[in-house]
């Protein structure tokens, strides 16, 4: 228990918001923290005391956890986007006062903070939506933090939120007000589109220095070894040349040719694409690493995907008037017409152009490995059945220290 | 006024509207027609006088129109699609009776129509939403129909929708009932998107053939031309085989090269783009399509996009913490630094890595002049302000003919 009321308090206590919640005791603000299932409270306590006991502040139940923190309080809500959100705040409000405020930090859709925003102002709570880039390991050691919405809300915990943020040379802490409403969700959003570009353009590299340049993992290791000395260095960059230095721990040979080629995604990369569509933003490159992740994830899927619509009858009634009219369909109409179980017009061998661009293995592994290496959001095994999660920055940095 | 009561009655008299309506009392059905701009009906009337006494029976109220209609009655509405679709519903349903049906003809979204289609049933009334492809043309002629929600309404106008569509040897008309709910929007949506990309295809041909082959407008009607007899045979390659042949009636020279590379939508391109996303549906060609229009069209407008984001201050945040970092964000901040008013980072000195793709013309004049062929859309001239409208059809029809 806090003698004295703490500087803010933070809900909902997985690896993120553990993380976060430290992060901030560490920066010398004390912290109250609660989560629903109450043995992460304690797991939380346990972590600080380990870590140089650090000013974490636990509670098994809302009200006192909410009581504990100073006025105007700033609680910082680490949940599951969507309904756990409206549930965290609805619980929260049942104790929170006038000039209170509320923070969002996950991956939330920005028009959910704006409606939360206005909702929550008619009890006179503040509300930010504040996008939380870095994964774990950044929300442990510095972040880059995007606050969007109450102005007067950012004014509460700026102090914090400069402390707390990622701090680089030259150019300061890795934080600024966004802008109103959902802004600080939209700039994580497109930040998150980014990142699937990004991702994309370093697994195809990837798919081309091993599948054409035949360059072992020791080979890759070394080469974005090379890039991140030079222009093109990155956390992405640094963090793939880790990658392809871990060794299997479940048998022979490298972790990474292990891992599924079956990418998983949240909805950012998706949300991004639809934004600007509707915006007529052109994202060409962000729209290639959403397809390529979907490509990926078709494996298991195609054979009920092709049953929910009737593509030979509709190529048939597009034969004659419409604007597609083609004589290409009746080949598909034929297609359907020798098998009307045709998982993918791809696989008919008249229609099979793209015969030699169908790949057992795609590069997918590589992003998978990646996604797990900073968002611990696990992976399948090739080998192995069930979900798997490696502590690549750990094992890396063993391995560099050992050198 | 129609003696006996019409087989059937259609609302909304643009072009798409009058030719439907010429097309369905062209193969024996008696129509009545409405249209709240009452010159439209009487415009009707006198088309179906000329085009051989055509069944075609024009009023002035609502009440009259369905009034006149036999029983169980159906009326399409070829009306815009949002809310004036809901309005000619709230005009129609006041003298419409139990056991009556709806028909949308136009683009739209389908969720719309599955909402109307619940709203309406209240009052007893069946409701399709029903793709109509074809253009004006089409329309007049023979179109490819795609109906959806009620398959008792199907069946009250299916003698009529039969012999309407498109006829095409040995694979009969173009109509087939799709399936519940918006289904036939939504099919018609995909089928838009699929024009996007047939249309971007050829415009790309077009340029390769055009700049790097440097064919004049007559070789590249001859090569088209040639196209459309092979396994390309396609009504797209065949109006752009047409367009390459038309002169310019305002000065030297062909058309297409006078018809502004700004590409205009409507959003149903859009609309598949974002529902492939939702569905993780992979959608490559469709995607770049809609960007090369997005791209087309940003001629005006990239000095306000560019204020919309502080994008400096995004790339100083981003460099660190976040999974995106990278040094390559300092020379975007940079770029703002020297210049905050950069409308986008691909005119930055430093940055101009894609300079020489930057064109000043783009094959969008093609697009547009297809769009105007097949759809009406009209045009803008590179070098007369205004929009514009050219007959493509029967310029090419009367020059085929003098051939």
């Amino acid at each position: 228990m806090a003698v004295q009321p703490t500087r803010i308090g933070l809900a909902g206590l997985a690896v993120m918001g553990q993380n976060l919640a430290l992060n901030i005791a560490s920066k010398g603000f004390p912290i109250s923290v609660y989560n629903r299932t109450t043995s992460k409270v304690d797991e939380t306590v346990e972590r600080a005391k380990k870590e140089g006991n650090l000013p974490v502040y636990g509670f098994h139940d809302p009200e006192s956890f909410v009581n504990s923190i100073q006025k105007p309080r700033v609680i910082i809500m680490l949940v599951k986007a969507g309904a756990p959100v409206d549930q965290t705040i609805k619980t929260l409000s049942a104790y929170l006062e006038k000039g209170d405020c509320i923070v969002d930090g996950g991956n939330e859709w920005y028009e959910n903070t704006e409606r939360r925003e206005k909702a929550v102002s008619e009890n006179g709570f503040l509300y930010l939506g504040m996008g939380v880039s870095g994964g774990e390991e950044g929300a442990r050691n510095g972040p880059s933090l995007m606050p969007g919405g109450s102005f007067d809300a950012y004014k509460n915990i700026e102090d914090i939120l400069l402390k707390v943020a990622a701090q680089v040379r030259d150019s300061g802490p890795c934080v600024t007000y966004i802008g109103k409403g959902g802004s600080g969700n939209f700039v994580k959003m497109v930040h998150n589109g980014i990142e699937y570009g990004d991702m994309q353009l370093i697994a195809e590299a990837y798919d081309v220095l091993k599948s054409v340049g035949k360059l072992s993992n020791e080979e890759l290791h070394g080469v974005f070894t090379e890039w991140n000395k030079g222009e093109l260095e990155s956390f992405l960059v640094e963090i793939t040349a880790d990658i392809f230095a871990i060794k299997d721990d479940k048998g022979d040979g490298h972790l990474v040719d292990k891992v599924l080629d079956k990418t998983g995604m949240k909805g950012t990369g998706k949300w991004t694409v639809q934004q600007a569509a509707e915006l007529s933003v052109p994202s060409p490159t962000i729209e290639s690493s959403l397809d390529a992740r979907f490509l990926s994830g078709l494996k298991d899927e195609r054979v009920q995907a092709a049953k929910v619509f009737k593509e030979g009858e509709l190529a048939r009634i597009w034969k004659g008037g419409c604007i597609i009219r083609a004589i290409f369909l009746d080949r598909i109409k034929q297609a359907y017409d020798r098998n009307a179980e045709l998982a993918n017009l791809l696989v008919d061998p008249d229609l099979a152009y793209f015969d030699s661009y169908r790949r057992e293995r795609l590069p997918a592994n590589l992003v998978q490995a990646q996604r797990d290496y900073f968002g611990a959001h696990t992976y399948e095994r090739t080998d192995v059945e069930g979900s798997f999660h490696t502590e690549w920055f750990k094992i890396a940095r063993q391995s560099k220290s050992n050198m």
